[in-house]
């Protein structure tokens, strides 16, 4: 039985449980395109030059944008986005403080990899909503132009310094042990979340399976960086 | 003689004189819009709820749409925006180092009461500008909203407190006095842009009669925020 016959099988009482997961997820990306603008709008004020400057300025404004469709997609719900997005706040803050970046390079490599395996994360969730969820989810996924951009930069100032390469590869590492800590603690507390994902991917193993593709896309994701 | 006749028997040379001093003029709008766009993300970051955040951080994004309208302006006349910026950078970051604001409604007073400064200044140049460039800076001037969101907020605040009310109008002229000290050092160091305001006002005369029409709206604009 494939997801979505599963889906259509669910008592009603699962359906509005769903649509509390749905909720969850749409407001966990909010947060996110909210965190995501503030830290390409700080990375923004510490380009190295204007240009630099106005290119991170205009990817924040993109997630914004983004911001905005899921906002409007929660209210479609009758839910108010920022009392939705209240119970992600924390843990998306702990993951921030407990990731702070000491340079330009360590930021944008946090971005990078932060974006690319949350993006990697909501569209295997993506794969088990209906229709009109599944599309809205990855139009707000999509690259606002920040990973061309960092690829660029981290590659070129790796190139001939294998000591930097080598600190980078690090920080990669452990930028992905804190994301997933941060997303264990989000479902734990988040019932319905929870159920969605679990239903969504079948079972333990089902999940099992999606953590190693996403550690896979993880490693994938720092060679194209020039690191790992 | 208007100054649109006045513009109309400007010699060859006088027309590239003034196309410079257009230049000026949208570049130095450009970098205003950076500029606005960082500090409404860092007020973004202070806001005392998620709900100012999330309309701080929209307004930061719509300054950056005025932005890329400017940039693709200046290319239309062959010039690179982040070069264009270039000179004007100092002065802005100036003025912004020496009103550091020291609370979030220091830092509302400062956006309404040095947009609205800047804005009453482009909106008399754009007089002075063929039809497509007034069009321009009149559009990328439009308020983001922001004006609305900080009358409400320092109002609230002020209403109750005769001291704090006192504070933020000391604070206020204190950002008049800066914005002209600072102002005047960009028109001095840019002949073309000088140029323009001088043949726009007519003269000397019409210069000081800009200038009190400047300090009125700003009395005006203190008195709607409840101060002054």
């Amino acid at each position: 039985m494939n997801e979505a016959d599963q889906r259509a099988t669910m008592p009603g009482e699962s359906d509005e449980r769903y649509q509390e997961g749905v909720v969850d997820l749409l407001a966990a990306l909010a947060y996110g395109e909210l965190s995501a603008f503030d830290r390409l709008a700080e990375d923004a004020r510490t380009a190295p030059t204007l240009t630099g400057r106005a290119a991170l300025s205009s990817m924040a404004a993109a997630e914004i944008g983004h911001y905005r469709m899921l906002e409007q997609a929660l209210a479609a719900r009758g839910v108010a986005v920022d009392e939705a997005m209240q119970p992600f706040a924390q843990p998306f803050e702990a993951f921030n403080s407990s990731t702070a970046p000491h340079s330009w390079l360590e930021s944008l490599v946090k971005a990078y990899v932060g974006d690319g395996l949350a993006a990697d994360f909501y569209r295997e969730v993506a794969e088990w909503l209906e229709a009109d969820t599944r599309e809205l989810v990855l139009t707000v996924l999509a690259d606002t132009g920040h990973s061309a951009f960092a690829e660029r930069e981290v590659q070129a100032a790796c190139a001939d310094d294998r000591s930097l390469r080598d600190k980078l590869t690090l920080w990669g590492r452990r930028l992905l042990g804190e994301a997933i800590t941060q997303a264990q603690f989000v479902v734990a507390e988040r019932d319905a979340l929870a159920e969605l994902i679990i239903k969504g991917s079948g079972d333990l193993t089902g999940i099992g399976a999606m953590f190693r593709r996403l550690q896979s896309n993880h490693t994938k994701r720092m060679g194209r960086l020039g690191l790992g």
